[in-house]
């Protein structure tokens, strides 16, 4: 493998639950780069999935067993979708070695707590991480290890977490290229509600509204879908069971977003429906004020 | 200027009344080519826009009246907001030559009719046309020659139309390579709305509900704009006065799918606070099909 020579790997033993589009880039980064970890296991439970990761060698071990992978790793990182953590983290909490880094890749971070820490083995260090990157493509033939380049990761340690731990997984994902950032999960779990999952909420919404309307409308909506009905399905088109699960494990941001976000359209609805221009034009410069403080921090 | 020597001009005299995007745009084709019309007259009424219209040379003739414009004009052409049209049409009514076909690029169909049709002199030709192209740039500096090709133009001739008029139009869309499609104006109306006038509503609206967030979180917002926010935010950084028309001109059809819209964010935000995840699994489903309907049309 072609890894850098006289490096210093931040870990022994790197576990990777999950070799998806998030895991498997992971795996290649430490492949490539080398000082990240000395041995990269993958662990993923099909066969045909077990099968194509032995194929595309990013990982120095290949495991089905989520138990078995997790011996004697120095980090383990959940990189399946949130909904499975509790269930993994049954499997794998005997099996974890003392001193051992629990952290993770997930979109929801109060439910990372909820689901781990009650578990969690004494002497093992939970940081729970989320790297804002991906695409709208999955599996272990969808990652790269340019994914993380000059993307945000928040960490949200938990209150007493140990500084090492923490500094340690800060510095997984600056080798990864990222900008790490740090957040308590609650603050975590509103700014991504409004930022990623309300959007992909409406988009999978507006999708099936199409979806609903009457046949020769709906043919006239596919030919003629101007760029704004384009973007959302571009977000549309992403992986079910990931989205599934982020929307049940970040239940109460995410509702809460959507109560003020209808209550905004229906504002503005009413405004359409009552001919009151300036309301409406006030509406529109808001979304040009916040489309420049973003330009303004070459985010778009 | 650059005319291709001994082609045949459809027009005569081009009129555009208005010279932003679209309007400039059409006066660049018509340069370019040759064969579009003999002479390009663009009106433009604000000082500052008159003299930067002149600077960019692309019309043989720049006018601020609009009644002046359109004398002796084969064709007018009303690249103004559509709320516009009708005190435009006050002005131009009495001037429009006998023959001239009297048409437009707005993206409400049904208040074209209405605004227009009352005031059409005996003997002019009413062809309304929608071409589906745009950036998120206004104004004369903005227009560029290719804008139109391989995109949509809509015609919503009403009944009864003079098909030798709606040919020109036609003819005049496909030089500037485009594929023209014709329409009812009530089908058309309710197609744009779900493809674009409705996701511009929502963008607007969410970028107006994430300015409201308490200050820390809105910071956080900024910063961390997932992909999912940024395409939001890119359709959102649309014409103010543009849209404003454009949602005050399509009422009914955008409440409609507003209302259809809101019904299914609704259930969709049930299904998550009660946990039905085969309900959650459905919705992104649907998004996924309507995706790969677009994708096999080439449209994404």
């Amino acid at each position: 493998m072609p890894r850098a020579s006289g490096a210093t790997p931040l870990f022994q033993r790197l576990c990777l639950i999950g070799a998806g589009l998030i895991g498997s880039s992971i795996a290649r980064v430490a492949q490539e780069r080398g000082d990240i970890a000395r041995t990269v296991v993958a662990q993923t439970r099909r066969p045909e999935t077990l099968q194509r990761v032995r194929e595309l060698g990013f990982a120095d071990v290949v495991e089905a067993d989520a138990a078995r992978a997790v011996q004697g790793a120095d980090c383990v990182v959940l990189c399946v979708p949130v909904g499975a953590y509790a269930g993994v983290m049954r499997q794998i909490a005997p099996h974890l070695a003392p001193g051992c880094i629990l952290t993770d890749v997930g979109s929801t971070k109060g439910s990372v707590l909820r689901d781990l820490a009650p578990l969690l083995p004494e002497g093992v260090h939970l940081v729970p991480a989320h790297p804002m990157a991906g695409t709208e493509h999955s599996g272990p033939d969808a990652g790269f290890a340019t994914l993380f380049q000059g993307r945000y990761v928040i960490l949200t340690p938990p209150e007493g977490s140990d500084p090492a731990a923490v500094e340690k997984i800060a510095e997984l994902w600056r080798r990864c290229g990222s900008m790490v950032e740090r957040m308590d999960a609650a603050t975590h779990d509103k700014v991504v509600a409004i930022v990623s999952h309300l959007p992909h909420l409406i988009a999978f919404t507006i999708c099936g509204t199409a979806d609903d309307l009457a046949e020769e409308t709906r043919e006239a909506v596919l030919k003629f879908a101007a760029s704004g009905f384009r973007d959302f399905t571009r977000i549309a088109a992403s992986d079910i069971d990931m989205w599934r699960d982020i929307f049940l494990n970040n239940r109460e941001a995410l509702l809460e977003m959507l109560a003020r976000f209808t209550e905004d359209a229906h504002a503005l609805g009413r405004a359409v429906r009552y001919g009151q221009a300036e309301f409406i034009e006030d509406r529109i410069k808001r979304g040009r004020k916040i489309r420049r403080g973003l330009i303004e921090r070459h985010q778009a």
